[in-house]
């Protein structure tokens, strides 16, 4: 047994800060969560501590952990021989699923990451258009590279010059990449207009979330995005909805298909590998086909769409179109967010916790829903930090994401006690700090 | 059971081509090779047709399929519960391994795929130096990304051009990618001192393979590879090796390690992760330290390093280094070579075979090993394919890269056997077609 502040130590020898991802170090305790194990619900430290996972690998753990259906997906992996590099009948039968549940999906590629899907088919847009500008949406998260990290999050001295200079978000980015990128407000159709008219000609894509996760849980007006649909289409500019948090949160389907809007292209991800690194992409036929060996535009990789991931992915599918499971899910919706709810009226809190499906964001220094990024700037992450450190002493386990108004979620596996539980904690520790937001 | 062309019938309804990769769609049988299951060197379609494996994924399948090993990994993962986005012991392990075997690695991260582990590596090579160009080398592979998938593999009518305007490798990768781009021939160190004589100030790095695997196996001679060395430490550019197909395929260690020449920074990948996706960069302290959360390059993600392919990244690490691993493995090459050769000179082949390890590369149209790209124009890939494809019938898997003289490989599960036939097979084939080459 090592504590975590030991393990740290020994770990960040040998990896930048001692994790994989940046992410991974917790501002509230100012070191990693080094986990020894998992269970359900749970999720075990090295130090031997139990907490209730109220991160659940950021919208991926909807089975939560160590699921009996996921087991099984391994034996059987391990019973075909795990056949690298191959196309099995597995790939197609999940790719059909997607197709079925997802509207506008015509055909799918699988890949490991979120941010490869989105990598692929912004490669895809620009091929299908010939066109290569990107308009994006101040506060949506498309992943990590340098097609995309540009101009969503900008700090706030940062923020009033993002739409002249988009704000680019990690050190070696060149800057002639910004030039690609048009950010825009959410739910401003004048300023949709203005800049589709002004760059549809050089616009190969807008890129958003249909619910905006990665900022404070943003829902797009529905007028707003039949006008983005519209628009869109009236300008040979694919509509690309990056729905990696959003499908499959809610029912068994996507956003889209909820919403009644459908893009022209979607990245999924998180969720549909049951806990294991799977994403898809997909899309109208006629952006689809343009991936080679059928089109000219690259798609490769010894990796891509790995037997493991793709069994577990046909379990999680299995499992989630079963009639039990969202509805399962959306008790827990009902529990938790009345519970919340509750709390936050009852004690005057000037916060909210808006939410799809079973997946929430924790927004401080406002009574109602922010509309777009610039809204969100009330929220203090320090304040959030305290809060969530609270909680980690208290066996409840918040990712903390630097503080910032990010997602939160559980899973298929947790109960109703792990949310009566969740509910005292954060009545207490809310009240505690009410007075700092 | 279906047919192979059944199958793509059903798979290419809704993936693009009935494949996640476009090299899967194989040009020697007109479809994709679907596979039933894999067990040691076998590899079985789903028409129930039983192969020798010599691809193994691409370099990824140096346990082979269904490796005991693999399966005690997955077992393990289980009993853990697979926590999906949380840092183990187990990752510090296997870094420390990477760190003891990597000559260069001070420090390491994992991610999935070899594209990722480019794509981050440059970003951070990209931010340590402050400048943005890249110097690559024609011929050599580093990922199917926006990047580097320029410049590299131009057909030969693009191939004149290509130094004054990098060929660009896929539709929709916008054509100021390429500005960023310096290709230069391997092994001609006058270009080499002028191109860093000219761009110094504005290159960030220079990019290789120490052994030129995805072209043509091709090595770089010693003294080149001493210049490359000096000159970029002279002039505050980074030297990068992608190591993702050299790295523990000859002896437990990197090619690096081997050669005597220490860069950088190195991307690994392929076999580490035991057959699983698994890939992961390193480099000396003062690069990898400007990865977040230490420094301000971002390197996140959901999947990074998920524990599953941890677990078999260590499964693989304990087996390669049990001192009968490669000592098995260099006896396969010794009987695989002095085999071949023997049919090249007894039958006056126009051909070569280089290895390096267990992974070797087929060149066509001459009788020396190519020294550069340009050099291996003389190799007709319709010759190739026509070749693989005989030796499909007679129960070989040569995966056909389109008939490039790309690489293919053992395993540790192959057997003496499997290589008296799969020579028996090459001899009668390479015979039938002699005249073509």
């Amino acid at each position: 047994m090592v504590t975590q502040q030991e393990q740290y130590d020994k770990a960040r020898k040998v990896m930048p800060g001692g994790v994989n991802s940046s992410t991974r170090l917790l501002r509230t305790t100012g070191t990693p969560f080094y986990a020894s194990h998992g269970k359900g619900s749970r999720i075990t430290d090295v130090d031997g501590k139990e907490y209730i996972d109220m991160c659940c690998a950021h919208g991926a753990g909807l089975l939560g952990n160590a699921h009996p259906a996921i087991t099984k997906a391994l034996r059987k992996a391990t019973e075909i021989g795990y056949v690298n590099a191959f196309e099995t009948v597995y790939h197609e039968e999940l790719a059909s699923i997607i197709v079925d549940t997802v509207a506008s999906a015509d055909k799918v590629r699988f890949c490991s990451s979120g941010s490869e899907a989105t990598l692929h088919l912004i490669r895809a847009c620009r091929g299908h258009t010939g066109k290569d500008k990107i308009i994006r949406v101040e506060g949506h998260f498309h992943g990590y590279h340098e097609m995309i990290y540009i101009g969503g999050h900008p700090p706030k001295p940062e923020f009033p010059r993002n739409r002249d200079q988009p704000y680019i978000e990690s050190a070696g980015i060149p800057q002639q990449f910004a030039g690609l990128i048009i950010p825009i407000p959410y739910n401003d159709k004048e300023v949709l207009k203005e800049v589709i008219h002004k760059h549809a000609d050089e616009t190969a894509l807008v890129i958003l979330e249909p619910v905006n996760f990665n900022c404070a849980g943003i829902r797009a007006d529905e007028d707003y995005l039949q006008l983005v649909r519209k628009l869109t289409a009236e300008n040979n500019i694919i509509l690309f909805f990056d729905e990696i948090q959003t499908a499959y949160k809610n029912s068994f389907q996507a956003a889209q298909n909820e919403l009644g809007i459908i893009p022209d292209v979607t990245t999924i991800g998180k969720s549909i590998g049951g806990g294991l690194p799977l994403s898809a992409f997909c899309g109208k036929k006629e952006v689809m086909d343009g991936f080679s060996p059928v089109g000219q535009v690259e798609h490769s990789g010894t990796f891509n769409a790995h037997l493991i991931p793709i069994l577990a992915g046909l379990a999680f599918m299995k499992e989630a179109s079963n009639p039990d499971f969202y509805s399962t899910l959306h008790s827990f919706e009902k529990q938790f967010h009345s519970g919340i709810d509750q709390i936050i009226v009852g004690n005057d809190l000037n916060m909210v916790v808006p939410n799809f499906g079973a997946r929430f964001n924790i927004l401080l220094g406002r009574k109602t829903p922010a509309r777009n990024y610039g809204e969100t700037f009330c929220h203090d992450n320090q304040i959030l930090l305290s809060i969530f450190k609270d909680c980690l002493d208290k066996g409840v386990f918040f990712h903390d994401y630097g503080g910032g108004p990010a997602h939160h979620g559980y899973s298929i596996q947790h109960t109703p006690e792990d949310f009566d539980y969740v509910l005292q904690v954060l009545e207490e520790v809310l009240i505690k700090h009410r007075d700092r937001f």
